[in-house]
Order: structure tokens, then C-alpha cells, then sequence
């Protein structure tokens, strides 16, 4: 049994006004990193609205960590939702046109922290199950809401649970967190995240900083650490580290052909957009468009030694730090990559520089444009905005889908209504009440596409 | 007419205990930087103080800036005490013993913010001066207090008020403003102190910081500045920029002679204090406490780029940024340093990275050893603590006696009662009780000595 589309939607368009509230209700929760307190009454909220769908909820907690929500309903072939109900700081509050814990409409759309990313896309998908048994009945297959506190912080947490529970990774697919529809109101469809290494170099000179009346003869760790981050790139600026590539996989003919279908000005823009002559390396179009997509990277995020406020302060800094983050492509490996610094900075002399792990790790997680999950989500996205699929390899940010999808090799895509002008993590988030109605749409046709898959 | 010691130091010893109760009134004016209130009041009370020592005094006021004070007594040769009433912020509280604005006497010292830096040493010739007076009579020569409020933050304010003020450098000579006791109880007479460069390089690369996910194709602010930092130094950490050692002057013989004088072992010590196996350059004994004395530095104080805080935050970095301080020898001009550093930054390719002046520079001033005012400083100093002094050349720090002493080329030395364990800009700030008396009884029998200079 399928979804005759057009009772569907009726049922969309009757019950939004109802949704809007309960999705204000959600948002109301200021469930970011640092408010354990709403961190749990957002946990224990989407549990109850779990189990008001119907699902089999379970809450599972760690010492530490914020609950890991799953719900469960449905019989038959798995879609994993991975979605979160934490959300990033609200800060700068002085930068929100309405406060961010008080949602409000305008203007067609709905504003308030968390309503894009990702309060607005879990209820999207719970309401579409909703809507699915009112005007269908049972779903046609099962779908596991996989629900984390701590997707914002990108920790080790959820690693941790999915080991101890290993089923809940026992599934078909899983659908990343949210979709999105670019600003000519074309669905992006987006079937792979990159990956992620989080390294932190270090280096100590000195017992204690010195005063820099020394400075002729101790040695400074702020000096140091420039001389060694000086060797990681070029000339140029681009890496200079071997072993970066290692595990990178040669794009296949079908990668390349969806990479042919983007425009190249949508790179090259972008030198406008940064206020840049060049790109690294010089390169342009569609070789700059291949980079985006299927090169490693080895960026400074941050960088700092000695004394750094208002005035000077005449030290001699005995340390100095600098972290970096490598962005991984399939089938790289987080370890190798700090292998790699690791031995470059040997091979350079710089044995003295620690290298350690600062934040989260994973690998990158593709899964081929062609798949038949992919093919779905193209053909509900198009289906339902009724514009031409945009299709994308891989997002630019990370996500960790490897942890959830490579035990059991799940295929994955985005799916949703997210926009580009929906601003996440920043001030004025918001989702468009058209699309919000359309993810609900979309995610209702895809259940049947999903069941159907051969 | 001079002093006759005993009855000199028995009006110390009797005047000592209201002399303390003074101190401790000055001591309670938090005149720190950022408390424009208390530095009003803390020029009042020294200007105050001026006028009952019986000073024709004047409070010179520039907008913006801290008052001037000037404090004259006496008629003859004329010889400037260069002094602050300004203190460096008491932070961190929880460190003090006792309040830093509550002065208290434990153990033989006088402890609050400013009893050693500079409230302890300012009053002590004061009262030297109130003491010969009360002894003997009229001062043989003039002495003219030269009190800054902004000595701690070294701003250009002071060479203002002089170049509007010329009169106020026309002297014979001028005293640094105290003197030091080393821990065995040495006076360490001081004829010179270092010039300073402050120098600021920045570097943008982008409009604003980037997604890191762009760090393939745009250029990173923080890498640029590492690249740019590590050609200003060699693989030894030794300064690699030409003319750094623009203006430098050979050691005189004399210079030499009073080097001589001083333990090895003062500077291979240091070793251990830091906690390094070798000093750059693998310099030590004889050739590092020359490279201490006679080299200019080249130090990176601070260095920032990018995201520092807790966690991670995955950005391409716009901006990097390095301020170095450069400790000048005679007859090295800062400005020199400046052109220097940016011709090194242009040979190099980095004629992108910004050099600008970020804090106080003037040139380095020393007297050479053998001038009679420092050999007046040697003999006050020997006779009142009964121990031989230590000759040093300079001070490891900068102070702006150039600004003060260039137009007239007066010479200049220490004298005084702070000592090693004296705490100066940190925690717990105090002075002897008995090298407070001493520094009194030093300055009366200095006053003699300096009239007396053929």
C-alpha cells in the first residue's frame, strides 16, 4: 500500500498549523552543549513525542554523556533517521531579530534556534509517519529515529552507545540528518559526508615563560612552532605533508559525472565571495571544483602562543599550540593522518612538537550517486518542489554517518527542507514553512520508495 | 655644608614608623592603569606630599593622559629622580597574602601593590630629602622629582609632557628610578637600561574567516604567518633578519673590565631556572652573559590566529597575528628595527604580512661604567650596607631613560633599597623595612656626593 498523494497532502496542509506549535514548543527548549538541564527535557520531550507516534522508544544513557534517544516503528526492510535534538549556542543574542528561544513567524518562516538544524527535520520526518498512518496505515517499512544530544559537540558519545547497542545499527539505510533546497529552489541531493581528523600540535621550550630580556638566549616556543607549522605546506599553501593522501581512493567514472553536471562558477564564486585573486595552487573551474570534492585538507583552525591581549607583555612564551583539522575523503583513516604529521615533523626535526588528538574522529562516509536510495530521494525531491535535484558526492562539513553506517555498509542521503537561507548556527535560524511541508511530502513518498527498493 | 651620618640616621630610625604609616596611605590608592580615578588621586597625594617636603611643584595635564608631576627642592647642579605613581594591576587576588590596597607589615616587610614598584623607592627620597634637611639644611644641589603616571603602560605620553616642557630635562644627571639589593645582600648598581621595539605583523588572507571545508583552495591567515615568523629566525632560534644589529656599538674595554667582574655561574644558573639543556647558539659561561649584555633580542611575545577557545571550531582563519619586542642595545634606534624587519619580510616574499609599531619604543641609554655619578652610586651604596656592590652595565628591562636623558646627555645610575625577593608586578609585592631605611640613608649621603662631582 502506497500514499495516495493527494490525501496526504491534505492532511500536511490541515495539521501544519498544530505542527508549527508543537515544533515552537521544541525550540522553546534551549537544549545547547553547556544546559544539561534542557539538554534532558529536550531528550525527554522528543521521547514522549516518540511514543505519542507510536514508536517503541528506548532512552539510553551514559555517565556523562547526553541521552541517546532511538524510537522505532514499523515492520520490514530499516531506514535509520539520524537526527539530533541538541543545538548549537545561541550567541550573539544581540544579532536575533527575535529572541532565539521564542520562535516566531515571519514572513513564511519559522525563526528560533534549532528550527533548521535539526528540531524543524526530526518533527518533518515524525509528522510524515504521522501523516502516513492517518491517510495510509501501516508504514511499509521500519523507520528507527535515532535521536543524539550531542551532534553539535561531534564527541565520541555516540560511538560509544551504538558499540554497546550494536542494534541499532542493524539497518537498510540511513537518511542524514536534513536535506537541502538551494536559493533557486532546487533539492540538493547530497549522498555522502566527509570525514574528520582533530589534531593538536604542541611544543614546550621553557619551564615557565621568561621574561623576554632573555630572549637572545632561551628558546621560544611561539618561534618553534612557527618554524614547524612553516613545513606543513608549500610555498604555495598547499599541504606538504606525504601520507596526507594515503587512502584516497581515485574518483570513479559515476562521480564523475555527477561532478560534470555542477556549474564551475559555483566555484569560482567563491574567490569573490573570500576576496581572494587565486586559488591555492592556482587552480580554477572545474579543477577547483574536483579539489572541493576529492581532496584532503590540512587547515590551522587556530594558533596561539604567549601573550595575546590588549597592550604587550614583554614574555618569552615557553608554549605555544596550534590545532588542526583534516578533513578526510573516502577511504582515508583518521589515525594515518596523525601518522603522518607525526613522521613529517620527524623527518623535519621537529621531534620536539607533540601531536595529539584534540576532538572528534571519523572517517568520510560516500555512498555511489547511483544508488537506488539516492535515485528515491531524487525522485520524492523533484516529485515534490518540482525543480530539477542538484546531486552532490559529498557534503563540505563532516558527519559522523561512518560510525553509524559502517558496521553493517548502509548506503545514505539527505533528504529534506533545509534552504540555504535558513542560517544554522547563527543568528536568525530559520525554515521556511513551504519547505518544512515539503520534507514532511517528500519523506512520506520516500517510505514507499524506500519498501520498494528491489 | 654635608650630612653627618649619625645624626642623619638617627632621624631615619626615628622618623621611620610615621614615615611607614605614610607609605601605607599612598599603598591604599589602587593607581592602577585602568583606574583613571585613583591615579587623579594618587598625583594629588604625591604633589601634596611635594609641597610639604617643600617643593615648588607643578601637575602638568595632557588630554587623555595621566598627570605629570614635578616636585623641585633645592638650588645648584641639578639632578632628576625619575619616578612613577602608577602600579601594575594586582591580579590574581587569591594570590595575595594580605590585600594588595591594604598594606601590612609581616616579618621585616612592608607589603601592597606599588611598596617596592615605585610608592616605596619614590618616598624614600623624599624623605631623604626631609631628613638632610631637618640635619643639615638646605640641599646642595637641586633635586627635581620627575612622578609619571603611565610608567607601567610606557606610552609616548612622557616624551610629550617633555618635548612641551623642555625645561624639565635640563639637568646634570638623573636616577633611575630605584635600586636593587641581591640576595646576599649586594647592592647591584645599574648605569643603563635596554631600548625597546615593539613591533606588530599581521596578516589577511580573506575577507572573513572561511568554512574550513574551503581550506583546499583558500589561503590560511595562520599558515601565512607561520611561514612568514620562521625566516626571521634560523634553525638555532638565533635572529636571521640583516641589520638587526643596525647601530650596534662595540664593547668598550671599560664595559669589558665590569663584565669580568661578574660570576659565570649568574648566567649558566639560568639553565636550570628554565629548565632548557643549552642556551641558543649553544652559548654559555662568558660568551652568553655578553650576548645578555651587549646582543639585541628579537621575541615573539604573542602570536594569535583563527579559533583558540575550548573545544574546536573548523574555520579557515582570515587573520594571524605576532607581536615581537626587540630589546635595544646603544646606539640601536627602534625605528631602524622596524625597516629592517619589514626589508627582511619583502626579500622573503611575505610583502603581504603588515609591520606596524604596537606598543612603546625608545633607545637603549647606559652611562659608561666608570662615570663618577655611578662610581657616587657605588661608594653611598657600599658604605650603607657594608657590602661590596655588583656592577651591571644594564638592566635586563627597558626604561624610558633616553626619552628622559638623551636632548642633555645626562648620565644616569640606580640607586636604592628593592631587592630580589621583592616581588615587583607580581603577588604579594613588598619591601625590607631595613633596606627602605637604607635606601633614605643612601640618597642623603648621594645628594653630597653628587654636589660634590668636579
Amino acid at each position: 500500500m502506497t500514499i495516495a498523494h493527494d490525501a496526504f497532502d491534505r492532511h500536511v496542509e490541515e495539521r501544519l498549523p498544530a505542527w508549527l506549535e508543537e515544533l515552537a514548543a521544541f525550540c522553546r527548549i534551549p537544549s545547547e552543549a553547556s544546559n544539561r538541564e534542557a539538554l534532558g527535557e529536550a531528550a525527554a520531550w522528543i521521547a514522549d513525542r516518540l511514543r505519542r507516534l507510536g514508536a517503541r522508544v528506548e532512552v539510553l544513557e551514559r555517565e556523562g554523556a547526553a541521552s541517546l534517544v532511538i524510537g522505532e516503528i514499523g515492520e520490514g526492510r530499516t531506514l535509520l533517521a539520524v537526527q539530533h535534538y541538541d543545538v548549537q549556542p545561541a550567541e550573539p543574542l544581540e544579532l536575533w531579530t527575535s529572541p532565539p528561544y521564542a520562535p516566531q513567524v515571519r514572513d513564511g518562516r519559522f525563526y528560533a534556534r534549532g528550527a533548521n538544524d535539526n528540531k524543524g527535520e526530526l518533527l518533518a520526518r515524525i509528522w510524515a509517519v504521522e501523516a502516513y498512518v492517518a491517510t495510509v496505515g501501516a508504514l511499509p517499512c521500519r523507520l528507527r529515529f535515532l535521536v543524539e544530544g550531542e551532534e553539535e559537540g561531534g564527541g565520541a558519545n555516540l560511538g560509544l552507545y551504538l558499540d554497546a547497542n550494536p542494534w541499532i545499527r542493524e539497518a537498510d539505510a540511513a537518511l542524514i540528518e536534513g536535506g537541502d533546497i538551494d536559493v533557486d529552489g532546487r533539492p540538493r541531493i547530497t549522498s555522502g559526508v566527509r570525514g574528520m581528523a582533530s589534531l593538536q600540535l604542541s611544543v614546550r621550550t621553557l619551564a615557565y615563560d621568561a621574561h623576554s630580556s632573555m630572549a637572545m638566549l632561551v628558546p621560544n616556543a611561539a618561534v618553534r612552532m612557527a618554524q614547524a607549522l612553516a613545513t606543513l605546506w608549500d610555498d604555495e599553501g598547499l599541504p606538504a605533508v606525504a601520507g596526507l593522501d594515503e587512502g584516497v581512493t581515485a574518483p570513479t567514472d559515476a562521480q564523475l559525472a555527477v561532478l560534470a553536471t555542477v556549474p564551475e562558477s559555483d566555484t569560482d564564486g567563491l574567490l569573490e565571495v573570500y576576496g581572494v585573486e587565486r586559488f591555492l595552487g592556482g587552480r580554477s573551474g572545474r579543477a577547483a571544483l574536483r579539489a572541493l570534492t576529492f581532496e584532503p585538507t590540512l587547515n590551522v583552525q587556530g594558533l596561539w602562543s604567549g601573550y595575546t591581549g590588549p597592550g604587550g607583555n614583554t614574555i618569552t612564551p615557553a608554549e605555544a599550540h596550534a590545532r588542526l583539522d583534516i578533513r578526510l575523503v573516502p577511504d582515508q583513516q583518521p589515525e594515518a593522518m596523525e601518522r603522518a604529521v607525526r613522521a613529517h615533523l620527524d623527518a623535519h626535526g621537529f621531534g620536539d612538537v607533540a601531536v595529539s588528538v584534540f576532538d572528534y574522529q571519523y572517517p568520510a562516509w560516500w555512498t555511489p550517486p547511483g544508488h537506488p536510495l539516492v535515485q528515491a530521494a531524487i525522485r520524492v525531491s523533484e516529485a515534490v518542489l518540482g525543480q530539477p535535484v542538484v546531486q552532490q558526492l559529498s557534503g563540505p562539513g563532516t558527519a559522523p554517518m561512518s560510525v553509524i553506517c559502517a558496521a553493517h555498509d548502509l548506503p545514505t542521503t539527505s533528504l529534506g527542507g533545509t534552504d540555504d537561507e535558513g542560517r544554522a548556527h547563527a543568528p536568525d535560524e530559520g525554515i521556511r514553512l513551504d519547505y518544512l511541508a515539503a520534507a514532511v511530502r517528500m519523506t512520506g513518498r520516500f517510505v514507499d520508495e524506500f519498501a520498494a527498493i528491489p
